[in-house]
């Protein structure tokens, strides 16, 4: 497969929308095929000429915060099968490291975050365009649920953060983005069937190219 | 194929969507398998016992309208390859007779129309369940074009339908059996992803099966 440029999957959609559950079992199916799974929260500017105050007041809900040039630059290697670092992003200090994932040589390259599908840069390298779309309350009750079991904030907190940049970054940016997918898969029920779908256009299109 | 039954794949989606457009896409896409595509339209309710007044009084967009008996009864025998004659429905009379449409040993059978999702009897049955969500919108201004330069009915008459009967149903039962559909596909933009995607699916899980 190598001889044929990697194929770029985005995967949009709201926060907690099941965005990263669906690309780890896309990733699964296509076994055959060598797959790596990125996510653009990775490419979180680097704020370290910003004072901490500073820092703290920049809006990460919204698509100006993520380093759109350096993440193009290093999805156009991976599509060419170059090895790439892929950054790691530290939220405390809020600058960016070289991380562990190495990429090189993959198949299918996919991208996921609540952005994913609303770079225009980025939808035109891309293969296929997946918009996972799940209803706004069933994505607040996961919020709170991973926000304050995972991450150890309080509920007050993360409704405070949902209702002042969440909410309206899902309003203006992610929802409108939906109209840049070639299919939406309901994220709120069991999406086997759309998964076994995937999977053959992917070995389809790949085997029959 | 004759061996295993038919496959049924359901389009369901408002009024103007553009579900008849992506059905017969998908019939002349899998060329090398033999597809039918059938409307419910033509299992509307035998009205011949009420007066023509009454008959006309019949909400045709309300899911009641269909016969879904005689429907699923036909769909059953169409997915064990029997030959079956499908109805034709006569919008004057509010009749139903025997139509010109034979229908047999066919691969896949692609069932369209408002309510395509709605029954669970038929989504037991269907293997692949698809919405084309379109703008509502874009949808009255083509169901305008289309009833007033097609079917030759004035503007006026044409919204007051659009409005008593039309939207009250989408929003009542069409809407809310998106969440029914394995994938949904947006109809106000080109869909070749899709249909390509579509095609993957049907020839890998047919050919593999």
């Amino acid at each position: 497969m190598n001889n044929s440029p990697a194929r770029l999957i985005l995967i949009g959609g709201g926060t907690c929308s099941g965005k990263t559950t669906i690309a780890k079992a896309i990733g699964k199916r296509i076994f055959d095929l060598k797959s790596v799974i990125i996510s653009h929260d990775n490419y979180y500017k680097d704020l370290g000429h910003l004072s901490p105050e500073d820092a703290n007041r920049v809006n990460f809900d919204h698509p100006d915060s993520i380093d759109v040039d350096y993440l193009m630059q290093d999805v156009k290697l991976m599509l060419k099968g170059k090895a790439v670092n892929v950054p790691q992003y530290d939220f405390i200090t809020h600058r960016r490291s070289e991380g562990t994932l190495c990429i090189a040589n993959a198949d299918v390259v996919i991208l996921e975050g609540i952005f994913a599908l609303y770079y225009p840069e980025l939808i035109t390298l891309s293969d296929l365009k997946i918009f996972v779309d799940t209803d706004a309350d069933i994505r607040l009750a996961r919020r709170i649920q991973r926000d304050t079991v995972e991450r150890g904030f309080d509920v007050e907190s993360v409704l405070l953060q949902y209702l002042e940049t969440v909410k309206p970054s899902h309003q203006a940016f992610i929802d409108p983005s939906k109209k840049n997918a070639d299919v939406i898969i309901p994220g709120d029920r069991e999406f086997d069937k759309a998964l076994y779908m995937l999977n053959a256009y992917l070995q389809y299109s790949l085997k029959t190219q």
